[in-house]
């Protein structure tokens, strides 16, 4: 039996509600989770359907793109949730689909203002949309530059990926990410809720003000905060 | 046995009932039923995702906030919840949602206006919005604050409780409420169709009138008046 | 057993459809069937929510409102479903809801205008929105003037009832009938999602053209001319 | 047993599929499976109801819109079918649907523009918009002419058929087509989620630029190009 069998059956399970809450349809998403002891992660394989997939069919890769278990090919997008592993040591767990709203505000090239305590519940900044990549790093290794994208639309708006867990790409999607899989697949929901929320929200005031300073820290810090008091 | 079993099952039947009319996602809700005679409420406890909820998990709290009975911390909002008993002797349950048109329009910072029968059917007023509270409210007893800034919302516009059985909070969400657990759901979920229905009238006709004074009293009266013909 | 068995059964099963059509919540709709020959028809009972309603529930009332058989209170709307049968003799079956994108548009006080041949399959005019009634009409008999309200708005248009089979009350919601509940019921499905439709086309295009006539004539005629080849 | 058992059976199941997938109210859409060797088509019966549908009551058809087999009327939008068959050799499966977003398209009279990677995944061009027929070509042999007019747009815009699945007839809705019925409705699928994002995008940023044309290309060729890496 694979030592990997737990780290699979945590991805395929994180798969699976992506598609229970309605994030995917057919096959536009993918989970992956972490085993940082060694340096491998579990990803769902290329073009499987949600109904066919199975815990066997995950595959296990390396940081480095290399396959380590497994006869199916991995996800077209391996090689970014590889990058996003190695740069960022403390994430166990990434997610990307292409859930409507989400995806919209990424076509729109906006970033997601905080215009809410639903938002500010689980991070203080804006949900920041990176820019469409230079034509020659499209051209070239595409996948592995997205991450280089989302690392540098970080470092220019001075973001911590610990605490702002999600991402939109410009013209293409969300990734999302946390402590593990569960986590990376519950920020995607929360991102798509909150992307909902605030393209509602400005159809009826296209004027309306980002949450003030106050509000975003009081929510924050109550389930996040070092005197959090939200949960059991 | 505790002397509060049929108190907690109302509460967790309440609950759940959030749950399955599509007001909440994860935990982002809690709903609460009072006991008058003992001076205490049941409430749900803090972020316990709904699969999982059991009616022993509901905990027992009087109106300055001291659990009575329970295991689980309660609701972060609880003090909000406290704040409404104590100061409206007619009301039996209180609901707070993130519900997503509802959320909108609060994020928006505008009351719902009144724009048909199906609102009149309910409530003769718009459904207030109440403004974000000063910084020094929020950064001290913030739910408790929250209970202040709902009741001089409503004391600033001349609205009865009893008649407006629902509120926004600017920035943050609805509150809803009613003689029971039940009827505070009920009215969370006619105040998200409401909310539904004049966003799509406002993106339809942005001119589009209030309802007439006297279709208002038509509609509130045939359900809530002293000739009221609605129901058995 | 009740003579009026059969046409109970008619009424209950057309209610109960439009709840599994999702054109309800709670007990905003009511849905009425006849039986012409006996000059009465069948009719919800008021306030009776669908989870629990039984066939014998239903309530059978007289073209003059008096209640022949049943000991519940019909819907408060059953004059209205009295004078529309009264006046209109090739309608079999009524529909009332308070469905999203049609209360939207009565709220928006606007005629559907006819944008495409979804709607031109059921309807070769636009789907009149009736004007809010006149004060005095309001405070008096208000359900029986709602009645007058729609026959107005039909004779003020030129349209016919029997080839225009739905209609908006301004600040209300849509009414539609048939040949019987479960055409009524259709009717208001129908309605629903055509209002959907130019909800989104207008916010797609504010200056989209209305069907032209050639369209207009033949899709509706090859569903209802006398040449039709639509069906079996 | 008849000799189109099998592809009586595709038929069937593609069309049960639009439902599943929401595509569909009441009888709004069909598919058809061809069989190119003995030049024949299965189609959807006219306006038999999704619940009542059997495999057996799917009509055979060929391409000059004879029956073949079956006793049922075919669906009224055969001959569009039929003409698509006959002048595409390399399709194996049409879908037609009234799904919302692609009809409100349609009905805005506007072509869907590429927004997103979820587009270029499966196109690489706008998704066309055909202008509504001159009226004669209406009041004639209007669903052959249905046929002409998809295919004079298509060489007015330049489009390969191979490569663009999908096309929205002005003031009615989608058509789409692949190597078999079951792509055909997945590309109908396709089309409704891309022309609801679309919709968003343009609510969010009414200027939101065109995908660029290196990410059209890596989007498209990575799932369809000569050194496709998606699927297994």
């Amino acid at each position: 039996m694979s030592k990997y069998q737990a780290l699979k059956q945590e991805c395929y399970e994180a798969n699976m509600q992506l598609n229970e809450l309605n994030l995917v349809v057919y096959t536009f998403g993918n989970v992956s989770a972490v085993d940082r002891e060694n340096g491998v992660f579990a990803i769902k394989p290329s073009g499987v359907p949600y109904e066919e997939l199975k815990a066997e069919d995950i595959v296990i890769v390396d940081f480095d793109n290399n396959i380590i278990e497994g006869d199916k090919r991995p996800s077209s997008d391996t090689k970014t949730h590889a990058y996003l592993y190695k740069h960022w040591p403390n994430i166990g767990g990434v997610a990307h689909t292409h859930a409507t709203y989400s995806v919209a505000w990424a076509q729109a090239q906006r970033d997601i203002p905080i215009f809410g305590t639903t938002h500010a519940d689980h991070l203080t900044s804006d949900i920041p949309c990176a820019a469409p990549m230079a034509d020659d790093l499209i051209e070239g290794n595409y996948e592995h530059n997205t991450g280089i994208q989302i690392l540098d639309c970080f470092k220019e708006k001075n973001l911590s990926y610990e605490e702002t867990e999600m991402v939109l790409l410009g013209n293409h999607g969300p990734f999302a990410w946390g402590k593990n899989a569960a986590k990376a697949v519950y920020n995607s929901k929360v991102l798509e809720v909150v992307a909902q929320m605030a393209y509602l929200t400005l159809q009826i005031n296209p004027a309306a003000p980002r949450l003030k300073d106050s509000l975003i820290k009081k929510h924050y810090d109550r389930k996040h905060g070092k005197d959090a008091y939200y949960g059991q």
